[in-house]
């Protein structure tokens, strides 16, 4: 099964960006760690800073993959238009968050993408990506 | 006299992207039909997905251009700088969304586009992009 | 095929009103140019500054109207009675504003119409009428 | 390691209340389940529609538990006396909902237990009980 | 010293867009007069109307640039996604505005940005940059 | 004893207009049955689209009818001034609903009439008419 | 001079209607009083309880009176149409309210009227309609 | 048929608790009356101060009950928890309040109960209940 | 009779200050004007920018004026404390604006005094401190 | 005098739960202490978790007790019923909070008890349950 | 120990303004009182109505007080230089409000001092005082 | 040139309050710096706690003043007075702000002063008072 990540802004920084909020791994090295993890998956993995990009890459990957898991970083709490791409898809998408974004500032307490989203996961770290694999997997032999 | 027409984001997925909402067609489809009903008019079109993209797009034509119609899909509610794009233009832009957004959810009621546009049309589905020519074709013939 | 338009509050001062916001043509004026620009249907006309007038003539109207084209004036954004009242009648209702209503005060920013007419156009002065009576002929003509 | 679900209000009507939106299966059918996928873990599991009883149970667990799963049906939008007897214990407290509260009425966008629990998985069904002792069983791993 | 100006949405119709607002001069011009004034540090400068390119350049820039004085427009207003960026990166950023934002439009009294940044020039027009620039070069020289 | 009932705006078309949210039923045909009903008491009907019509009303039978029922349909939540009419009178008012207002759209929620009437009874068809006699029969009894 | 007194819905109860709030004289014993004291004006009174009605009279009046003194109850703070009729005439408005309204529920504290009349006389019983005459004559004589 | 009845927190004390508010005769009298009034019919009643009780009762009486009347005193506002026991059940359930709650405390005037129960009844003193008795016979008999 | 005037923050500069908005008569001048209309009554005036000097000379005339005009300037939005002091006192004390504060900023929408002062007169002008004294003379000669 | 103490949920782990914030004595502990310093009266003392148990212990002591200490922990901010609870019975009710609530989450700076207790005191530590048992000993020695 | 009271705006007036709010008597008369009750301790009053009176008093106290017991009547809700000034020194303060805030208007729910204070004792009457001086002696001898 | 530095509330304690928010430096010896630095100029520099006093100063200085620079504190978020008198005097006034305002409490992100200053400069610490004389001077040259 094809599964696709797709990390939004400032996640590039990973690792080295506020590592008390998100850690000192490089979501290069867990992206590894995770191809290993489900080697009998075909795990892809995309980045971008930018909006249009990452609705692109929606459109792209959105009407064949088995499974995408978001995040969306500070565009969770601002994009209608990221949300209206996940609507207009077809393979189901899980929110992930590294952070307790609940336990931050108000600001991050909303999220566009969770009415449309098959699921959320929050706050469990990198481990959060794991979870959503597992679920996806799940999802499809069920 | 030439005219423009401007579309945000996922207006690319129409036809095939929520068609009970959206309807069947896809915009290039309804975009011949234009050209053809508007022959004695230079009709140009372009589609992204990106907000600065679609920025870009406005300065370009929008000192030079007969009017421009924008349907910025989900950026419509949610982007100060393309608001700000239109006042900073001199053609007349008219908005246009093909679905009833006022009977949709609430964070699509407010359009930062509305208070800078020459006008609004919503609901009437793509003749919404018909009428909004019209009004262009008669404006300048005033 | 007949057509009706129906003006609230106000509307019969047109062109004596704050010409800089509404224009200095009379309504009735701009009626017979309506009705030689579409001298192949039946146009109505019908103002009332009462709101229970409006929804009188809605229930006379929306059983066997074509189309019916209601700038509500102030009564659009105060008025569930006159929402109920388009709800409640079969013929499809066009909203019409002669002026930007979104660039107005606050209160202006909100229809209670909006939801529950099949379209709105705002903000392209009296041609509004004219842009909505090419939709219903359109929309019979499907 | 021993591991406790907890769940709140209404829970105990699970696969007998609204199919649609919670499924049909029962929570002690599923309960059966896990147990035998963790089987090398002491699951155990409680439920009570008693906003007190979940509390009590908290305390008891809280200070010697591997890691408490936490569904609080309707009092996770209700109920600061909860969260605070999240932040009373030291043992981690993961949050589940099976179903998809932010696509549902506003009151259920809004969770007192999300800032105090370690992670929040929503929308995946029973899964994310599964998902949460994935995620408590890595966490004792590291 | 290197320091780095970064200016965003609209802000490349400087001189040409509402100059009532924001004056007649374009930016270009501006800027070589800020390089003769301050000759003895390297001045940068980048615009752009992507959300995603003003990210990328502080990324790119934030790790070892002496200052960044960030005019990011309309984003200024809606941008989570910069200020987090702003917050990722250890170079001190002064955000700056040329027009008075707290005399116009409610939802330009908001930003995203203050919070995150060192510090804000506002509504001291083109000067507020040199002033910026004063402020980095006495901050380095304490 | 005197009995009246006030029914306002789009209550003419009922059995007529949206039938699964109001029921098939005129409420002539319904008005005749409570007649029979309670055929020892005098009941009086009367509706009106117009708020100043009801109003009206109100004054000329508010101080000597044995009690007055009234559903104000959408001027229920947006007249002062009928709200102010009842308190104004002395007669005791009943409100009625016929549909679960609560469960409708959210401006349903507010009305400008409980805090001054009697009660009110919500949600239970046209019985809620039948029951509101019942508890003025009563109140007069005690 | 010609002056025009226009009194909204209820005030045709007054003497009668809620005394501790409204003082128990009436109206028109008032209104003879009134004109006695201004006898080198003619005075004129209309009261409706109908909005339309009321927006029909500032039609008449409002080209030619020497003022309007509008008292216009519950639609105070709920018509925006009665509000646009007050800017579209020409003569004078003075608002007045017997009672004070700022000491009374909340949603009397707001007037759709006030931002549009000359200026406005609330809490000083009757009094308020003879300070607004004094006004208004003074107003003439300037 | 079976119907019961269940009162909420402080419901225990009526009589003896604010009789301004609540009257002066006890639940238990009251019940007697109702049990002699609608003798043909078994009427059950059940009260308690704890939020968990009440729902274990509706759980138990939920789906074999001919109609459940319920009052849930200070937890009509507060508790979502109720709200969904309620949902989940199968038999009608009828709100009522004994006093105006719209014209006390605006806290008072939300209720997690109405958008899920049958209809409502409120502010008609103990006569709601034999009202909502009258109903759920009415509605078991068409 | 004694009289009292109060003035508070800036209107010490009236006749110098935005003479658009609050003329160009001087205080002084016109209390001489007032003087000399008024020559029966004892007429007192004071200015002070100090909330708490506003608030010393209300207690010191509050128990012994015939009445007291308060033009309380911007502290009218903010001043608790001031609103607490009118309320400590006996005097009748009416709330005088020269401008039409409604039609200004939101802030200036809500007087903490209103609902407190025996009324208030706004957007007279000048003029209204003196329909002020005429009201408070009838007063006391009734 | 009897004076009587109530607990609310999570007070039990006082001297174990969030030292820093709630001090490190159990409330046991320092119980034992308040009966040695006010040796001359009766002290009695509950805690529950349990909302209902609260508001039943309020019902049993609420007409003999001499005052009771009411910290409602949580449910302070959520429990209408706890409140009804106190307005329902005679005693004279004194809100302890040990901590100073206004300065941690913005929830916790509503409480539905302060409106309908004798008195509140707050982030005076354990003495705040002294404090008010000094205040109720004075209370009726008055 | 050296202890200050510091009451703000209207307190002067205690006993003569609204008694049945504030009782009757005078603060000067129970401050002698105080003086009996803690004659070991030196007691020192002040009250001003000037709110920078205040704030001066408190950096003049601030920095050598035992403690400090602040009454700021309306300050409280409007002050924010205050409560710097409370935030700025480094004597404990204790704020106190005689009668019950939370139970009267709106704006008095809110204050400024209350997160910056040591503890509040509200509604107590003048006894809160006592109250006060009793922790602070406490609060010292530990 | 004759320049004017107003300080409002608690910045007299500058160095001696909460030096981690505001810094060591007492405000004197940086005015000293201050002169030195701008020794062509005539710096002038007042302080004071009172709202009213600040506003005097404002009236002495604001006709004849090449620049004011007003740090109001505390006053800055509540004092529509002082706003006022910044409108009302002619010489150009800059707002500075210490700390950086829009990363603490929620009621320092509005400022009453932002929308009629000249501009504003915060978070940049006591260089702040620099930067604005720079561009005073700089204004003038122009």
């Amino acid at each position: 099964m094809n599964l696709h990540i797709l990390n939004g802004p400032n996640l590039n920084l990973l690792g080295r960006r506020e590592p008390d909020v998100y850690g000192s791994q490089s979501f290069d090295a867990y992206f590894e760690q995770l191809q290993q993890q489900f080697s009998q998956h075909q795990l892809h993995y995309f980045q971008s800073n930018h909006e249009g990009a990452l609705i692109d890459k929606l459109h792209e990957w959105g009407f064949s993959s088995g499974g995408i898991i978001l995040n969306a970083g500070g565009y969770t709490h601002t994009s209608v238009a990221l949300a209206d791409a996940v609507s207009a898809i077809s393979s189901p998408v899980v929110e992930v968050h590294i952070s307790r974004v609940h336990a931050r500032e108000a600001f991050r307490h909303h999220s566009y993408l969770s009415p449309v989203c098959a699921g959320s996961i929050t706050g469990l770290g990198l481990s959060g990506y794991a979870l959503a694999i597992h679920y996806l997997v799940d999802y499809h032999s069920r």
